[in-house]
Formats: C-alpha cells, structure tokens, sequence
C-alpha cells in the first residue's frame, strides 16, 4: 500500500492534533459544566433578522449573491467596514487596505503564508492564542515567547529576544498581540505599551499582526479610550490589524478582515485567489445589511452586558470558593480569564479528574505557550454556562483544586 | 518607510497577478461579447428554492447554523456527499474519507500544502487549469509539462517525463488531471487513459489529483459511462478526488470536497483547522437541503442542456464563419472549448485588436501552460452569452483572424 507519510511535505510533516482539540472531545460529553468551549454564545446571533435579511438580499440581487465574486471581498461590506473601523479609531483606512477573509484565521494563515519562511521569528505573548501558534507554527516559523504581564507583553524581555535572535542570525519579522482581553488570558495591553510596541517594531524593523476579536466586546465604556488599537498610531504601516464579526454577530458566517497597507493587501490578493478564489458571497451580503442597517450596533450593548454579567458571577465564585493558593486575572472583556495554580500542580492531569469526579471542563494552559511552559495554568471560558452553572462548577474545580493542594 | 519587499516570504516573492486577471478587467467593459468569463450562468442557479431552504434551516436550526462547527465540514452535508459520490461511480467512499471545502479551489491549496515542498513535481496536461498552476507554483512546486491528446495526457510523454525528472533527482508527487470536459480546452480523458493514469501512478509510486468540477455537466448520457471516475478504479488509495457544486448549484455559496485516503484526511483536518477553523456553516447547511430535497438533482438536466445548446451553437458558429486555418475541440461537456490558431500567431497581440474593433473577448492561452507555450491558442468560454451573441461573436472573432492570416 502507499506510504503517505513519503508524499507529505516538511510542514505537513510537523502538523500535528492540538491537545486542545483532543480534550474538547471529552469535554462536550451531556452533563458536564464546560469552561473549556470558546465559542460565542448562540443566544447572543440575531437569528430572526439575519432570517429577514436574507430574504431581502436573495429578492433584491439573488443571482449576483450566488456568484463569484471579488477575492478581496464583496465592495459593499469592504465599505461598510472602511466605516467600521473609522468608529474604531483606525481613521486612515481606505477599502484599497482592505482585505475580507473566511473568519480571521484566514488573515492569520495568509499573512504567514506572505512572510513566513521557515526560521523566521514570530514573538509570541505567553500564553497566546492557540489558533496563531498553529498557522504559524505549520510554516515552520519559529516562535520566540516574551512573558506577558497583567497589562500585556514584558516590552523590555521583548527587546531582549529580539536582540538575541538578531544575533543568533535568525530574520526577526512579526510581533503577534491580542490587544484586548487576550485569549487565553483575558489581560489587556495597556495604552502606554501599545506605543511602546510599535516604538520597538519601529526600531528593530519588524511588523505588528494586531489580532483584535474582541475589541468590541468590554465590559465598560468608560475603558474605550484604553482600547485604542495600535493600528491607530501607525505612521510608517508596520501594524496589520486583523479582526471578525465571530464573536459580534456570528461565527458561522465566517466573516474576517484585515487591514493593512496596500502593497501588503495587492500580493495578499494573489496569495488568496490561489486558496479559495472568493469567500462566500452570501456570508458577505449578510454582514455587510446587517452592519447598513445597525444591527450589529444595535445589539452590541447588549452581548457586552452578556458577557459582563456571566465573567462578574465568575469572578465573584472564584473569589468565594477557591483556595488561596490559587490567582486568576480580572478581565475587561471578551470571553475568557485565566488561572494559575501553584507550580507544582499539573493542570492537565487535574482536568480529568474534574471530569470525572465533578463533571466540569477547562482548557489545559501549556498549548497557549509557545515553549511548552504552563503546565500550571488552565483558561477559563464565561462565554457558554448559564449563571448557576458557573457558580457550581467554580465551586466543584475549587474542590478539586483544595483536594489536590492538600 | 518599511520595505514590505524584504519581510515577503519565498514563496509570496514568486507570486505573480495571473495575465488572465489583468484581462478579465479590460474583458468586462458594457458592450463586449466575452467568451471569457468562465463563471457558470446566473441563469442555472435556483434562487428562489435557495431562499425557501435558508428559511427552513434557520427556523429550525437557526443558532447552531450561525455557529462554528466542524473543520472538516458538517456532518449532514458530509453524509449526502458519499451518496452523491456513491451515483456517481465512486463505490467505496465513508465519511471518513470527506472533507468539505470553501470551493474545489480550497482543496487545490490544502493538498498543495500537506504534499508539496520546493522543488517537488507535479505533472500538468498542456494546456491545463489556472487555479491548480497557481495553487502548485505559489508553493513553488516545479510544474511539469505533458502534451494533451484529443483524449487526454499523453500516456507515453507522462512516462517519459517522470522518468526524466527521476533522473535529475526531483521527488515527483503528483499527476493533475480535470479528466472531464477540462478546463481550459473542453477535452475528455478517455476510458482507457483514466485506467493507465492510475497504472502510471502505481508503477512510479504517484498521487494523482482528479479534479472534476464538471463531471455532471455532460451534453450526452450515452457517454456517461466513459466518465467513471479514475477514483472509481483507485484499489491502492492513489486518487485524490475533488469536486465542487459551483457549477450545478451555485458558487457562491462556496462548497466544494475532497474524497482521499483516510490518512491524509486527518492531516488535512490540522492544515485546515489552522487556515479558517472551519467553512460557512450557512453555505453548508444550504447545499446538504438542497441534496437532501433533490433540487440538485431535479435541475441537472435542464442545467446540462442550457450549456449543451450553447455549445452547439457556437460549434455551428465556428464552422461556419472560421477561416479553415483555425482549429477547435468539440467538447461533449462543461463550459469551454478551445481554438488553436496558426503557429505564427499571437492570440494575446490579436485579443487587443478584437477588443479595440470587434468588441469581442476570449481568454489568452499561454497563461494555462506550464511550460510558457500556447501563444497561438486562446479559450472560448460559451457559458455566458445568449445564442444570438454567440453567434455574432463568433463572427467577428473569424474576421479578426482572417485578417492577420491574409
């Protein structure tokens, strides 16, 4: 029989199942208390009006919507999110900076399928998000780790990697940041380090892929001018900011964009004509009438009220239940916080006696660290439990946590 | 300012616009006939039961259709696809061996990167589809050239050229063939090659990529049993196929699959994971209902001869006014065919004037040609215009060439 193995290529070679996803199997078992799902809340999706919208779209310009279209993106929503990010604070955008991608993984995977050779330097915070360690990590970059600091990336251990792989002869090209309420750890970068970071970009050459999921999801306006994105301050076009409508509108439309100067979106064009020529139109024409007619606007006080509420009660539980031993962080927004155990426990070997003693989930932490660190830590998802749940099942793992402290 | 030129990777630096682009834009002007867009027509898409469809799927299944779900696709469009598989010759196909794809050309891309190195062959018929040239080069694949009989590849040319390529110590990895009706030239793989194809693979340790978007837009159900799939012979798990409802649904809504081997399945599963998480669920779940109500299948015959009339008419055209220095293929399928002008001419120099005095386009033939030739041949779409413009296009197409052959 055939040897696949002699037919795949060195990336292919390397790639292999996250342990995230391994564990997500046994984690969505009926009756367990999941912290470990990252996804949005499905109560938060306008279904009816997306329903009303797309009756719309098929009566007005059905046979269009079902074509092909531009690999860049539909024009009607690279203008309605010209607009967007104006209200966003990226007032120098133009639609020729614009690219539409399928969720903003794709933005991930093609902008290191433009820069990426295999070698070459991503800084990573640790932890960061799983989804940017494996498209890069499947173009066998390699990934440098800097520690992350309850307001974001250590600046001055950054400038230290960055020195040392200099000398270590290796090409230095992204730093890679989630601004706002990272996932995993729900830390925000703060204003003053987001300066700072493009300072250093600036200084040592490098570019910035500014991954902002979650910017629109805080906990509280009085917080907005904090969030500032980085791309705002960008005068030499070092900053590639990358963001969705996953975790706003729905995720299922797989509805991303980039921005970014217009040299990088023209060869970002021909990259992506050769992976999937166009997304899909009718995802396009839905984000694009919901974002025309407010939708989005209008329920985003809403879901930020969501997730508000749902992160306070596990605040709250964590802070009644959980042994002293144990920190977590407090986040701003979005969908996750984070928590450190004592270092001599193993989160891992933990999660599956909660599963089966106490039927709750989380995500184990060493795979959001791009040097394999972290066995200590675990991610904590508001986003899927009802309030009573996530009072029970904080109180079930401080159980387990106490019993493993003991 | 930055250089963006010195953070492009090696493969983003050997990235080119495709001349086809280019000329697309000038092809599309108000007034001109083209025969160069090779879009299926708007006209064979059901968009009225594609808007009763969305309606049922979001009242009963609104929340999980907005949601993530599977990389490798949902499972109920997964199940309607082995059975679609199953009528159309490929008997021994399970969900295991599926995956769905944001279009065929997604699959070209993720095969591409799970086999394809630098340097590795791949084998191309002369001339041959522009998406998978480009999917193959942009991973800076080395493409190597068959010649292409009425029939198909050149059996004898193919073996020639891997022993070649063996011999200069290249890894050849993979044959790609569209053995239905392909695009550009409209030919047809005969029964007897599928089955040496496959004996070729075997004997040189290859993959072969079956790409067959067009297999159901056949002019003839007399001829379908030539059309058995090379996958239908493929005992040792050699045939990678791929497939897409772009043509016989619509493609926009950008859905196509792989059938392989198991194995690469689930290394695909990881690349995929990595590239966009998963495809639109709304697209997916659309084309599952449309398979499940049969509208796929209700509609083929009237889609098969909606492109069968216009072919004939502009075969009837291209005998009747062509000068008899011009040849053509005679395609039993799909949407081209293919004109071979006189080796002294120059079909991109004369593609100017027909757009300047005629008003006429057609797709230059060079570009579909791994090996830079073809400079005398040009592609005719018949997909797009209506009999009438067929017809007088074709005309003025005859009396361009006419007059550079006086």
């Amino acid at each position: 029989m055939v040897n696949y193995q002699e037919f795949f290529s060195g990336d292919a070679q390397l790639m292999q199942y996250s342990a995230i996803r391994r564990m997500a199997r046994i984690s969505t078992q009926p009756g367990i208390i999941s912290f470990s799902a990252g996804a949005p809340n499905e109560e938060t999706f306008p279904a009816g009006e997306i329903g009303e919208i797309i009756s719309s779209v098929l009566a007005s310009e059905g046979k269009t919507a079902l074509q092909y279209g531009l690999t860049l993106g539909f024009g009607g929503l690279v203008d309605a999110i010209v607009d967007f990010c104006l209200k966003r604070g990226i007032s120098s955008v133009t639609s020729e900076q614009i690219a539409i991608t399928s969720g903003s993984q794709q933005g991930l995977d093609l902008i290191g399928r433009l820069m990426i050779d295999p070698g070459d330097v991503v800084f990573f915070e640790l932890p960061s998000y799983i989804g940017a360690i494996s498209a890069f990590r499947n173009l066998q970059a390699t990934l440098i780790e800097v520690r992350q600091a309850e307001d974001g990336f250590v600046i001055e251990e950054l400038i230290t990697r960055i020195e040392q792989s200099r000398r270590s002869g290796k090409r230095a090209k992204l730093i890679y940041v989630i601004p706002n309420f990272q996932n995993p750890s729900g830390v925000t970068l703060s204003l003053r380090k987001r300066q700072q970071l493009l300072e250093v970009a600036e200084k040592y050459d490098l570019l910035i892929v500014e991954d902002d999921p979650y910017g629109e999801v805080y906990f509280d306006p009085g917080l907005l001018e904090q969030l500032t994105p980085i791309k705002s301050f960008d005068r030499e076009g070092r900053v590639l900011y990358i963001s969705t409508f996953s975790k706003i509108l729905a995720p299922g439309l797989r509805t991303g964009w980039i921005v970014a100067p217009k040299q990088i979106i023209e060869k970002l064009d021909i990259a992506k004509q050769a992976t999937d020529l166009c997304g899909s139109m009718l995802d396009q024409r839905i984000v694009a009438e919901c974002l025309r007619r407010g939708i989005i606007q209008k329920h985003l006080p809403s879901i930020r009220e969501f997730y508000r509420a749902k992160c306070q009660v596990m605040l709250d539980s964590l802070k009644c239940f959980m042994p002293s031993e144990v920190r977590w962080t407090r986040p701003m927004g979005g969908l996750f916080l984070w928590v450190t155990l004592p270092a001599t426990l193993n989160s891992e070997e933990i999660l599956y006696s909660c599963l089966e003693h106490q039927k709750v989930a989380y995500v184990i932490g060493r795979p959001f660290h791009v040097n394999g660190e972290g066995a200590n830590t675990l991610r904590l998802a508001f986003c899927k439990e009802n309030e009573d749940n996530i009072r029970v099942g904080i109180e079930r793992l401080a159980r387990v946590f106490k019993s493993y402290l003991e």
